[in-house]
């Protein structure tokens, strides 16, 4: 490992990324942009191989493939969070890996992030701890019904996640999820969903792109609109939220607060509803209307390098494009003002992303 | 060859790219984000082969692989524009290439080229043909000295060429381009030089960009600045003559044509000096300051999509990284606004560009 881990890196270092995805191809690109070269490490052949000067195809719990892989890189970084701790943990010892284990450890499971940031001082959905059935009926009764259960582990996308909405439908949750450890969470009124993307450079420094509003169709993230209607106080606080946990898990990098917006209560009106380690969908709109993007902040960061500006020129609608709307592509190609971006993915699936278009617009205030 | 070659390539075609440099990179990387996958073919390693899908290392006038490679992709296209006639006619055997052979064999020459473009009524510099000795004494005598000799093929960024100050110096021009076939051309008294970058699709749309002004330093592109002083009615002319020469080329592709403002002479006042057919440095500062930059409009065009808006939301200057000039690398990463781009050549060498960065500024009229 370098002597000194926090000098930034020199342009054509090798900047290695764990997993294959979209994520991890818009990230080498704009690692490509800024002179370095990228090593892909993933389980399966994916859209970011294509623009990786090379990769690894290997499984992410095979120590001794992960251990070559850190050391054919200068800094290790990652496009998703269910990374295995154990992997991060073999490439540590020999390369930087940014963010920390340490983030991914909270991130990975729901109970420990959410424990996690309650200590902090900061709100989120009401959840108990769930192994058994009889866990769940003592949790729904304290966190009270309809509420959802939630695997522990491996969930996203709506995936791992049951709805309750009476008690006669709890061994069938239990079953559902095939007695994996899980959380139960309570539902909050909330009027609108945002999220704040924080990142954060070696030397500590933060800088906040501005909270879109993210709606959602069937699970899955849709749009992403900024401003949103935020109003400025509770914008002000949200970005709070989340540089304190940003510091709290001493992250490099950036890292995805999603928030809930409760509107006015007197209370708290900002729940943190889930965390995540990586560049993030609800900051793909940042690509083409930030003077720096989310993924060339992220390879910033992780490099050592100063952050770029956060700063918003347009308004913008991101529209993920998923399963068959990518047939749409031409029609979009052709829209003025439409910024395109497509995956490279070849099979089309039902709930597959395959893109996204950032649709722009002068800038408003918010 | 595909049936219906005016069709718009699906997301996923491959977008095969002759030459590996830093403009085959920057193309490659824009291709990706529309989805596309790309093949490059170089004679040497480059920058290019880093964000590629795939590559072939081959000599250029080896036609079986030229063949070989035409026949992985499905469309051909190049980042410069020496590529062998032969080769691209070979690549044309067996998929499009995109912009045309007669765009390759009329910029390959420097006499087809100023004769090309002064058949079309468009003012060039004097100029005349030089094979030998006597020749230059002719063409010195008919062009008027000082004057330049240029070698008809292969110069570029002022490789190639002699300056002539007086008659006593002709001889030893001779011998320094080695009698090869050459073009004598006369000095114009310019006030700057302006390029017009010009995109045309396959339907024949076309849309220009602003014109930059540019200046030099040791005969290498240095800056590129918009808007460029250059007056409202030539810069209308300016674009009109760039697009007469893209459709007397029956041009697909981004065009670059650079040409010298007399002002106002009572004559004319835009000479052309010389066009390149291909994405052009002094355009680098579109992929920041344009809703949709050269590099992106060249893959759409090539492609058969619909070209994208070639508008200005920023003003812009580009500044080319020579050399040791990429050292300035970490201040400039740390300047607010300013966009890096580095092409990730490990080795410096003096005159070789390593990247370039644009300053934007708010857009001003112009």
């Amino acid at each position: 490992m370098n002597a000194d881990v926090t000098a930034p890196l020199q342009p054509g270092s090798t900047i290695g990324i764990l997993g294959g995805g979209q994520l991890g191809r818009m990230l080498a690109m704009s690692a490509a942009q800024l002179g370095f070269r990228c090593h892909v490490y993933s389980d399966v052949p994916g859209p970011a191989l294509d623009v990786a000067h090379s990769s690894t195809i290997g499984a992410f719990d095979d120590l001794a493939r992960i251990a070559d892989f850190a050391r054919s890189v200068d800094v290790v970084t990652y496009e998703f969070e269910n990374v295995p701790l154990r992997a991060a943990a073999a490439a540590q010892e020999i390369a930087p890996v940014r963010p920390g284990p340490k983030a991914l450890d909270v991130a990975q499971d729901r109970l420990t992030e959410k424990t996690f940031i309650s200590k902090l001082g900061i709100p989120v959905a009401p959840f108990a701890a769930v192994g058994n059935l009889s866990e769940l009926q003592a949790a729904a009764e304290r966190v009270g019904l309809p509420a959802i259960l939630k695997t522990r582990r491996l969930g996203y996308d709506g995936k791992g996640q049951v709805r309750l909405e009476s008690a006669d439908a709890l061994a069938g949750a239990i079953d559902e999820i095939r007695g994996a450890p899980a959380v139960l969470e309570g539902f909050v009124a909330f009027q609108y969903e945002v999220s704040v993307l924080v990142v954060r450079a070696v030397d500590g420094a933060i800088r906040v792109y501005d909270p879109p509003i993210n709606t959602h169709r069937n699970g899955i993230l849709d749009t992403s609109v900024v401003p949103s209607p935020l109003p400025a106080a509770h914008r002000k606080h949200a970005e709070e939220i989340a540089s304190r946990i940003a510091l709290a898990l001493d992250y490099v990098g950036v890292l995805a607060v999603e928030m809930f917006f409760l509107g006015e209560t007197g209370g708290a009106s900002l729940v943190v509803n889930e965390i995540a380690p990586r560049v993030h969908n609800s900051g793909h709109w940042t690509m083409d209307a930030c003077t720096c993007g989310q993924f060339e902040n992220h390879i910033r960061a992780i490099a050592g390098w100063p952050l770029g500006s956060t700063e918003r020129h347009s308004d913008a609608t991101m529209q993920n494009l998923i399963g068959d709307d990518v047939a749409g592509w031409r029609e979009i190609a052709g829209e003025p003002g439409a910024r395109l971006h497509l995956y490279g993915k070849t099979e089309v699936r039902p709930g597959r992303k395959m893109g996204h278009v950032n649709r722009l617009r002068p800038k408003t205030a918010g």
